[in-house]
């Protein structure tokens, strides 16, 4: 298989997350997001992905993009180290808050619409900031709610083993702290946040730890 | 089961239509996301869904939120009809085309979002619609890409009967309507979105056969 990444890249973040928690090797290709305008927006890559976003993995004889899509067909093509639970209302409860994350709060906050605020829009560094802290916030109260106020939340985001809701939990909260959003009001975040970081498959697939890290 | 749901949500409008293709009849429990501030931010409602927002889906003794895992649900639990391939590589690609809908187009021009944009930023009617205008157009680019480019589009997004990805495309097509974007670029999407306005449950979801339509 064939990765699509960028070291700093929440969304590759989350596929490296599966594939090590998996034991599925691969090749990491670097998309650098930043240099000369934005590699992903080349059209070798435009080729690879019309959506010009990393990830997208090469698997099967095909071109897969989006995260969370990608993370169900490793589930389903490679059943050991399960990433969704067995019953129907448990894989719900994992796919919502890989949702809450993957839909309703990374998409505000990710380089494009940084990049479209500074830009086009005009707004400056401060203003572009509240906008980030503003729905970074809000996602992680969200989010924290919904695993504070369940039962079904344990070790990890949903029992005592990582789903795909811990995939995606991890690589927001870098973001987080990649720009000082303060965690204490979100206590059951930062301890599932602390119980990834025990396990080495999370440690590898950390920015720090990819071949592109500045 | 019981729907809390906006005539004119897209997300929610993504649930009616998954509802209607299984046969699966529900109670319509509206709320309003203008009237007073919004009914979805009032304590009644945050006890329903922490996260503030349309729809949420009661079922089975709990309540469910986020439309595509909700959709999944549906899918899971009720076989007949189903809304996504029996193949690993088709549902991967029926939730990338979702995904690309409901992760990268449309929680970047929901209502939150414009009202965020007007208030706490301060931009005129016209930046608003700007904005609007961009990020639903990168959306249909992309979603368009990825429909002309692929054999497996049928009369539908996937093949000759109706997915999870129809499910999105028909609501972000009304938005797109209904904010006059041109959808000449946009041949496949606009011929699918004809396709899937002659089967009945889609009109039947249709924001203005609501209970609350206004």
């Amino acid at each position: 298989m064939k990765l699509y990444t960028y070291f700093r890249s929440s969304a590759a973040y989350r596929v490296r997350i599966a594939l090590n928690l998996k034991g599925i090797g691969y090749e990491a290709v670097p998309v650098h997001l930043l240099k000369g305008g934005g590699e992903h927006h080349t059209d070798a890559y435009k080729a690879v992905n019309p959506g010009e976003l990393v990830p997208a993995l090469e698997a099967d004889g095909v071109t897969l993009t989006q995260s969370l899509a990608i993370i169900e067909y490793l589930d389903e093509t490679h059943p050991m180290m399960p990433l969704l639970p067995p019953d129907a209302l448990g894989r719900a409860r994992v796919r919502a808050l890989a949702q809450t994350i993957a839909c309703d709060t990374h998409p505000l906050t990710n380089l494009r619409v940084l990049q479209h605020l500074k830009g086009p829009l005009g707004l400056s560094e401060e203003a572009k900031m509240d906008w980030y802290r503003h729905w970074m916030n809000e996602g992680m109260r969200v989010l924290e709610a919904q695993l504070a106020n369940s039962a079904d939340t344990g070790r990890f985001c949903h029992g005592d083993t990582p789903t795909m809701a811990d995939c995606c939990l991890v690589p927001q909260v870098f973001n987080a702290n990649r720009f000082n959003i303060d965690l204490a009001p979100y206590p059951t975040i930062a301890r599932i946040d602390e119980a990834c970081a025990q396990i080495p498959a999370f440690q590898a697939a950390h920015p720090a730890q990819q071949p592109d890290a500045e």
